[in-house]
């Protein structure tokens, strides 16, 4: 047993340690707080529109608070004022099209709501004063669920949610309220005129204020997938050295694989905005989403490319090598080609796609010379082939991703003539005749030729797949 | 120029045109209710559970609408009853945990705005009558930016979403409001208790009839995805005939590919509701979000697997059969172990996850023995390598779903342990000191083998891969 003496120890060292833990309370706090501030630095700083939003919010709270103060103003709408203040509140959301929408079905379901109201209170008040309660309360149960289970329609749910419960809110209201119907009317005619001043604050300062698109954020995160994912396929051809084992580049495209759902509820959004820049009326959102799902059937299959990485860097025998550099260019091709669509998207100009495929022709024929490859038989004896299954794997995937890359050229293609993408004027092809000679858009190499000891013409290697074909008229025209 | 007779046909004929079109108007629309009829009829069958929460929402409403006609309770609150309606109408969701949620946050969010509000407008009143209108406004201003921003942190806002929306709504109705001190405390008092009573109608109508539970949902989901993976593996592995090209299996489990944001919604609601059957206290909700990330990873595999099918199929030289053949049943295997990882989360029991190694180790020997037929050399002369390039990628893409699959194996072990699993009693194995004949749970085949024309022992063998070791085992059992 302890004695009371180390007893009194222990009680006295115990008291101290709580006493030591309320004194660094304050500093624990302070850190909490400080990390808290960090986040919300952070936060501001990903995205600044946060902040504009913020302040936007507060500022439509401070002009709505003056149908309190102006007297004139509250006097006319009395205590319905409030009803603007909600609207306020609840209306503004981060994009226009959120607040359009929302700001809308308010204002529809709540007219819409009041006179339903209205009529069933006026058909119960036929009836008798004691039917009156129970017919009322029957048409509330029959009207509340049947718009409740509207709701679970998808395409209802997806632009009419907020409005088929601000229908069933106004309905009840106006329904079970049991005034008379010349104050009802009064009542209704306040309420929604205060409705619609709120909606139209709300709306006026987010059109008007630092607008936030959702139709420009759905525009730009699909042209951001598309550049990730090239970006993938591209550092795939290139970056295969062991220091680059960690792979910063590969990551960073798994965002594509599950933006899915941010796709739909920005196409939503944007169905509600009116035009603004190049976003004309009836703008494509559908094909948006097409194009959305056939870049993420493109991210699985880099997503089940990016195990191979680590086995293709070990090949060490011949033909693994030959097979390895071939994957290699077609899937630098690949990325080059995702990267050049999506620029065309970004900036909504046509004509890229040519380019686009141009590198799919050349990713295409460096898969074509893996097959020719494996198909000369004599270069296999003697190679175990345990150590190219996996650049035979990355072989297929690459081919996939090719037929993937091509359904996606056929995309944008559609869409960029559906959504009026701009014209670029189109460069000349470089000929004979045309005497006038075009800069060089492309890297290349120039190569002096000399014919019997006189210079008749520069070999022109351009990185582009056409050499072959460009180096003749190009001569002609360096020595017509 | 067409004649008067002729121009007279032809107006008559437009005429008769929009006749018949007027007069086919009806049976247009009821065409087009049939078909909207037709598309509610089948959003109930898919979940009748929507049935069921419509008619809840119409009870709570009738439930709530008593306030107005029970004369009583409608002095005492006035029209403040309609904050009742409200309450009920916004706060009634699906599921328990969304409608808990949103409940409790109103419920905290307009004691706390309201609050806040009462004190601005004290100190506004302290600092004199010209004066009172620009304070508010100003603070009106910083709060509502305020938390409008801090709606923006991810963590805040998978939680106190609405909450924070009712706290401005609160503290701008109360701040602007302008009633005297005494109305001040009284009105406060009647809307919180009318909100308070129209959230508790909301949730004991959600919570004690057929509720509908978040966490249930999200278990059922994982489960679900876990058995659409097996079925497309196992398909995948039996199915391979031509005539199932239609790959209706193959097809089902893309759903699992972008349920990620359901799945944290779920989560999100989930950890709001209370214990209920077996789901007990602070249940492990994050652990099912990263069980559903390794079912995904092991989804994009999948994805990538399927397009290997067709190619698979025409697979015709000896060599890519042999490939083919162990393919599948690896395939089989993976899928036979998906299924049990999901019958095991599905009713919340532990132990098969052993029978789950069992499956795998059974796939990773497939896998293994092609590898060593592709390390055998002499097999491969003559054979064209393009043949069985499909094979090889096949075979790498299982490797990899093999690992994705150990590791939801772990994921599942580590949330049976978390979760409490239920434990199964465990059937002890077949020794040669356990006397008693063990039922063979497993098919086999029993053979009669003759030493020196007398009946030894029987040769068993189970398709469990455990055949060799289990022969003897069991022979010695039969014959003691």
């Amino acid at each position: 047993m302890a004695s009371p003496v180390a007893e009194n120890a222990t009680h006295y060292s115990a008291s101290r340690g709580i006493m030591q833990r309320l004194r660094s309370l304050p500093g624990k706090l302070l850190d909490t707080l400080a990390i808290f501030g960090k986040k919300l630095a952070k936060i501001a700083k990903d995205d600044p529109r946060r902040v504009t939003h913020s302040l936007k919010v507060g500022l439509a709270l401070t002009v709505v608070s003056l149908f309190f103060f102006l007297r004139r103003l509250y006097d006319s709408f009395g205590d319905n004022a409030i009803w603007a203040v909600m609207t306020v509140v609840v209306v503004m959301e981060f994009s226009v099209g959120a607040t359009l929408g929302k700001g809308l079905n308010r204002m529809l379901a709540t007219l819409l709501g009041g006179f339903l109201g209205a009529a069933v209170q006026k058909l119960s008040t036929l009836s008798g004063e004691k039917e009156k309660p129970v017919l009322i309360s029957l048409f509330l149960y029959i009207i509340g669920a049947l718009i409740t289970f509207m709701r679970f329609v998808p395409q209802v749910k997806a632009r009419y949610d907020y409005g088929l419960t601000i229908f069933i809110l106004t309905f009840s209201l106006v329904s079970v309220s049991g005034y008379r119907d010349d104050q009802i009317l009064d009542l209704a005619f306040k309420r929604l005129s205060t409705i619609i001043i709120g909606s139209f604050i709300a709306i006026i300062i987010c059109v008007f204020l630092f607008p936030v698109w959702s139709g420009d954020d759905l525009h730009n995160l699909l042209a951001s997938n598309l550049e990730k994912l090239g970006n993938f396929l591209e550092g795939f051809g290139t970056d295969l050295q062991p220091k680059h084992s960690e792979r910063s580049f590969a990551k960073e495209y798994e965002s594509v694989l599950t933006s899915k759902t941010r796709e739909e509820t920005l196409a939503n959004f944007a169905r509600w905005e009116p035009c603004h820049g190049q976003i004309r009326f009836r703008h494509p959102w559908q094909r948006y989403l097409e194009l959305g799902n056939l870049t993420r059937q493109c991210a699985y299959k880099a997503e089940a490319l990016d195990v191979y990485l680590r086995s293709l860097i070990l090949t060490s025998n011949q033909v693994g090598i030959s097979i390895k550099d071939s994957c290699q260019s077609a899937s630098l091709e690949c990325g080059k080609a995702l990267k050049v669509l999506s620029s065309s998207v970004k900036s909504m100009t046509c004509l890229t796609s040519t380019t686009a495929k141009a590198r799919v022709a050349k990713a295409k024929r460096s898969i074509e010379l893996i097959h020719s490859l494996l198909r000369s038989e004599p270069y296999w004896e003697g190679v175990e082939l345990t150590e190219i299954v996996a650049a035979a794997a990355v072989t297929s995937l690459l081919s996939d991703v090719i037929i993937c890359i091509e359904s996606i050229i056929e995309a944008v293609d559609e869409l960029s003539s559906l959504a009026h993408f701009k014209r670029t004027v189109h460069s000349p092809p470089v000929t004979a005749t045309n005497s006038k000679l075009q800069p060089l858009a492309r890297e290349g190499i120039l190569k002096p030729v000399l014919e019997s000891h006189e210079l008749r013409y520069c070999a022109v290697t351009i990185n582009d797949g056409y050499s072959s074909t460009l180096t003749k008229e190009i001569a002609k025209v360096l020595h017509p």
